[in-house]
């Protein structure tokens, strides 16, 4: 989808701080995180939600979300990590290409986050660092 | 493990209205849900979070539960749908054993969940719903 910001994240046309990327799957950290280390894993083909992508498409998105979830715990230090994927403006989608977020969760974020913008070369950092873990 | 409630269900040892089962994992209504169709999925092999699991079987899980959101949706009406997946006490963890939270979504949930308790015969019939809307 040419207007969809997540699509062009994946095509390189919009700047983000990538963690992973495959044939299939990309995840970049969100740039105002709830908590360092909060990061998004996408299909690259546009899926609106949970009900458009096929089910082994699903499969393999959440896989590398579970790889990534270990990777981000490991580099933040944070052991406490929520899994949030929204469908639906009432669910609190806001942006209209399935995306999965990993979020680590501090005390004070059990039942409200704060989303704070994060400095582009502070946000490339987090990123090398979950790298790291990755390998 | 012995004294963990989501084993007790998955072994019929403890009531839950069942949506779903194989061999590998299990779905239940929640009995305080946030609205109707509030749906948790288990692996049936004990796992504390999504840590521990193996990347096939995490992989497999959210294959269902995919499954599920879609049934869940149809069954329901309700569009907008949540999944989360909390792992550790800091991330909202209350049960030490790996589930997915499937939950169907009204606008006033946006911020904050409203769980309420709601009669087992009941929960049976939003079961046989969300059962219908599988096959």
């Amino acid at each position: 989808m040419s207007d969809c910001i997540f699509c062009k994240i994946t095509q390189k046309q919009a700047p983000a701080s990538i963690v992973y990327e495959d044939n299939q799957v990309a995840a970049f950290l969100s740039h105002r995180p709830v908590n360092i280390g909060h990061t998004l894993v996408v299909p690259k083909r546009h899926y609106e939600n949970i009900y458009e992508i096929p089910e082994e498409e699903a499969a393999y998105l959440f896989k590398i979300a579970k790889r990534l979830t270990l990777a981000i715990k490991n580099a933040t230090g944070i052991e406490a990590i929520r899994l949030v994927q929204n469908n639906g403006k009432d669910a609190g989608q806001v942006v209209f290409h399935l995306h999965v977020h990993i979020i680590p969760m501090k005390p004070h974020n059990h039942f409200t986050y704060e989303n704070i913008a994060r400095a582009p070369a502070l946000l490339e950092l987090d990123a090398q660092k979950i790298r790291q873990n990755l390998e």
